[in-house]
């Protein structure tokens, strides 16, 4: 069956990137937090706190199927259906402001009624953007994209330009990435083509975030440094409490609040009206939080 | 003109009560930030950092009018019409576990149609919940709402126990308070009788937190009490991102982004899951977080 094939295939990337973490950050290790829920399914929470690297983050793989949620129902402008998803999750806060916080999700989504989808995306969050940083990033997922159609790139790097973005600050969350929803099989696509492709984005993460664990995690900061990266997260937990869809959606309907929050840095903070120096670190880089800039 | 009167007296009310916190607090000095809204009218924003016994906070004033936007339009299913609002808003966030964390907003608002009413509300956020002190607070909101009509209380005090609900978590912000809105002239009141009101509970907050700050500021604290309040805090803006009506209208509808997220902490931490000990004070704080505990 399709949808136990992508099933286990998320339980497997779940495995492959928690080991290829706990490797490269040489001190912290996942536990696991392994969860009912009571209409259906479940989950396999992974969590680290305390690493050499990573300070706080989570792995989450679920799947989950019941009756679909009222919202759900509404926005596919159904009556009564049945829905299976199955997804992974991660965001990751590593401890030195020079690594930057990351961010994958890869989902699948089936209906009774017979629809069925992919979505997803990957986005980076420096707490300093720094321009050859950003373009590495870029340019592998765009590697990605462009081995399964050149389409895929300028318009899921745009999608996540506009998801990634904390409107009520007119900043975006980071340098954005890719992000994409509702691929389904059409004229263009198989279901299991578009599989291959999330597939392909999924096992690009670890890989990714390992190339900037090893390259910036030894460069020097001070306590300035800290205070920024501290700032730059309470943006994190605005964008995800005020503006992710996906959390909203699972604080509404009821879903597993800790796994939901897992996203949520150890340590935020808020200054009233901080304005960072003219051509500070900071400043280059809140510069830099705009949408529309071609990195690669 | 009633609304200037009205604008007039929360003018007034902001700057007793910026006064008496400073005296109280000792150090800390509240700065003015005054700001012009583009469609009508302004504000000024008083924020404190860095006191004595306040660490954060923020004591706000506005009056704004124009146009109404569309989602109160919506709310109001009013096709066109121009709007008036003016306000206080609190919150104070102390540096010592052993003080609460208080919150205050007291608002007039005036349609070009017609309709006028009040709304506001005080409620308390204790890091560690003492029944005395729970008490306390709560007689002194009945005392104010008594001497206005004997079914205030009751009502405000069960709205604020709804409406101060972090849904996700299952529980109270704090130790609610009161809470009230669409207070509007009827057959049981005039519309001064509402501002009466109003202006008692506004009066009310300084006396009360003063209280607390007094009382409570020298008692002694650990670590341990430290990672609490910054758990707490993180609940805080949980509360105010997610589920704060006023801070979402305000985020949604292009409001000053600096003084509506005044009222987050200066530190929020997250810890996976915590679970405080069975019998620790933590623990009982947490199980007095809940709906319809008659506190007086």
């Amino acid at each position: 069956m399709f949808k136990k094939e992508v099933e286990n295939w998320f339980k497997g990337l779940q495995n492959e990137i928690c080991a290829a973490l706990e490797e490269e950050d040489g001190k912290g290790k996942f536990k696991s937090d392994i969860w009912e829920r009571a209409e259906g399914g479940g989950g396999d929470s992974r969590v680290i706190e305390e690493g050499n690297i990573i300070e706080k983050g989570g792995v989450n793989f679920s799947a989950v199927h019941g009756p679909t949620p009222q919202k759900i129902l509404e926005a596919l402008k159904l009556k009564k259906a049945d829905f299976f998803a199955t997804g992974v999750s991660i965001v990751l806060h590593p401890r030195s402001p020079m690594v930057p916080i990351i961010h994958m999700n890869v989902r699948y989504f089936e209906m009774s009624t017979g629809v069925s989808w992919f979505g997803g995306g990957i986005d980076l969050t420096p707490h300093y953007i720094v321009e050859d940083d950003a373009r590495y990033f870029h340019q592998q997922l765009k590697a990605v994209c462009d081995k399964h159609h050149s389409g895929y790139y300028p318009k899921f790097k745009q999608w996540a330009d506009d998801y990634f973005f904390i409107k009520h600050r007119n900043e975006t969350r980071g340098i954005g990435g890719i992000f994409f929803d509702r691929l389904s099989e059409n004229e263009d696509f198989t279901l299991r083509q578009r599989f291959e492709f999330v597939k392909d984005v999924g096992r690009k993460f670890a890989p990714i975030y390992r190339h900037y664990m090893q390259k910036n995690q030894s460069l020097p900061f001070a306590k300035e440094h800290l205070d920024w990266q501290r700032l730059r997260r309470g943006r994190y937990v605005e964008f995800n409490l005020v503006w992710d869809k996906g959390t909203k959606f699972g604080l509404d309907t009821n879903g597993r609040t800790e796994s939901i929050l897992m996203s949520m840095p150890p340590e935020a903070n808020w200054v009233y009206n901080y304005q960072p120096k003219e051509g500070s670190p900071e400043k280059q880089t809140l510069d830099l939080l705009k949408k529309g800039i071609d990195w690669v």
